[in-house]
């Protein structure tokens, strides 16, 4: 089976194996040992030095710690949006009574950075900006270096959907002055999906000070009392996912962190040249074109969940449609964590013998 | 390995082999039938023939949920606390802007139904009623039957902590009249923490409609729209856990929940047999003790702490301690899930060598 959806990911073996081990007591010396071993190792991928704080919930609920904590009802925010998740992000901070700014880009294409300038002059009032730095569902990547630099040069608070990036494609915490980044266990980190991690700076902290949206389950202060008295969470957490988090982050620290994000750029390009060899085209421009998930514009005639089915029951691989507006529009091949070259040439053959039946019959 | 804390319980062999089953799309047909299917089952277990939602989070996440989708801020809650879990509910509640009422026991003592039904006649503003089925925090099991009487009397909202009790212990929802009834994977269900399974009631659904509280990650709406339609989750759920469920549900349904509920019993019997044959007290009043978790009153001279490395060390019984102002002042044994009266014996044995090394001599 070619899992190739942007997540859940596949797993490594002995990845599953720890996830098979025997319950321990959350509150007991062991789990302890190993909940600060594994926050040890997150703070590198992370690049910082600041706090990373790990929550029982799928990235959504990361979002929404990431926003909670550090915002109050009516604060300014500028949510810079290229897709689905872009939008996401804004409708969480939405939700909670933040006054929205929404910076909207064609989905497709990437955040221009001078938008994002020219927004924050505009409107001094704003105090965080919310931006995607790999959007999943347009397949792109944002020039994240030059979108925290105009942040910094407003000294804007900064938080960051890196979901489907972080550990895969580069993304220097610290040296970027990212506040808050956020990740899921199901993507680069090749864990099954129930964790949420996220680092936290000395700003975000300041903020959070500050911060009177509502929240308790997702509550920084907690988890952050929690994991430096006692090396603990304050509510049970996902034993079996912190288990094979752990082992996880022992093969990924033994490759090394360049290594990795050089491999997922190797990847990355190696499924672009399968899928133009085909002669189909990719739906972000090229240089913006994202190393963990690759976005393909659906040909004239191409039935896109007819592709899927074929590509499923013919040939065990799984890609996964458009989302949102993009339905029936773009195909998208995940090609992050456990993954080489070659599971892209395997994903580009079954591509060429199952498009003709799905009703693209100008396969190259 | 006895582990005897009140979650996480342990795993059966087949429940965590399922864990280490590889990642399958969560939006594909495979995961699809498998969740509808848990779903289904968990209704029997919960009695009900209303809505079950499946959430990824802990408990407290649970119990988070079944307040900000049914209530507003400024609403009046009644929230009835007999210990650590009534005050988190209630504590959660008010996070959120509710009016709340606490109707406070002393702990180790059961919630007094006569006295809930003065506090509703008191203020008919009352809008729900906050009440913990299962107090792990002293081991009691409050008249939920008697509770949720008065409650119909008065026509509330009855939202139940049944944590560490559905499933263990009968709570029949429906006829209880019970609109939100909360429990987390990690109790009696035999399965890894990381899953929180929610049943609404209609009258829950139509509070839900004009309920103002904050909500996005935990949103009920979202939920029941992604099941119904989809038979998914709107955000990617912790599929190994649900995996877990999966089996342990086939189990569970093998053995019939009016036998579990009866194990239980016969297990909690044993349990407290165990410890008053050691010449040792219970927290709680017999007739409420809990049949999932049994709390023990430290005695004179007994290094609670102490108690718990002999037994970790030298007997591999892990057991818990006393929660918040509890702390040094009980000890509890959990016996939920996969266990046996054969398990409460060994316990007891442990004990019994145990106590005189942790300062207390006078065993019988």
């Amino acid at each position: 089976m070619q899992l190739r959806v942007p997540g859940p990911t596949p797993i490594p073996d002995d990845v599953l194996k720890a996830m098979s081990k025997q319950m321990i007591d959350h509150r007991g010396p062991e789990f302890v040992e190993l909940f600060r071993s594994v926050t040890a190792s997150l703070k590198e991928f992370f690049q910082t030095k600041g706090d990373v704080l790990i929550l029982t919930a799928s990235g959504t609920g990361g979002m929404e710690a990431a926003i909670v904590n550090t915002l109050s009802p009516g604060d300014k925010v500028l949510a810079v949006s290229v897709g689905a998740f872009g939008d996401r992000f804004a409708d969480i901070a939405k939700q909670y009574g933040a006054q929205v700014t929404k910076l909207d880009f064609e989905w497709g294409l990437p955040a221009d950075p001078q938008a994002v300038r020219k927004a924050l002059s505009q409107d001094p009032g704003i105090k965080a900006v919310l931006v995607t730095h790999n959007e999943t569902s347009t397949g792109l990547t944002n020039d994240l270096a030059s979108i925290s630099s105009v942040v910094r040069e407003f000294d804007k608070l900064l938080i960051v959907d890196a979901i489907s990036s972080l550990g895969s494609i580069d993304l220097p915490t610290d040296a970027w002055g990212c506040d808050v980044v956020v990740t899921g266990s199901q993507k680069g980190w090749m864990v099954p999906p129930g964790l949420t991690m996220l680092s936290v700076s000395e700003k975000a902290w300041k903020a959070n000070a500050q911060a009177k949206m509502p929240r308790y389950y997702l509550d920084f202060g907690r988890a952050k009392r929690f994991l430096e008295e006692r090396g603990q969470t304050p509510w049970t957490p996902a034993v079996s996912i912190v288990y094979g988090l752990g082992v996880a982050l022992e093969k990924l620290r033994k490759e090394g962190l360049p290594n990795i994000v050089a491999r997922h750029a190797r990847v990355g390009n190696k499924a672009r040249a399968e899928v133009k060899a085909l002669g189909l085209s990719l739906f972000p421009p090229e240089s913006y074109a994202s190393n963990t998930v690759t976005a393909i514009k659906a040909p004239d005639g191409l039935d896109v969940k007819g592709l899927r089915k074929v590509l499923r029951e013919k040939h065990s691989v799984v890609i996964a449609g458009g989302q949102g507006k993009l339905e029936g529009k773009v195909f998208r091949i995940g090609h992050l964590g456990y993954v080489s070259e070659a599971d892209m040439v395997e994903v580009g053959a079954a591509l060429k013998a199952a498009l003709p039946l799905a009703g693209y019959a100008k396969v190259k």
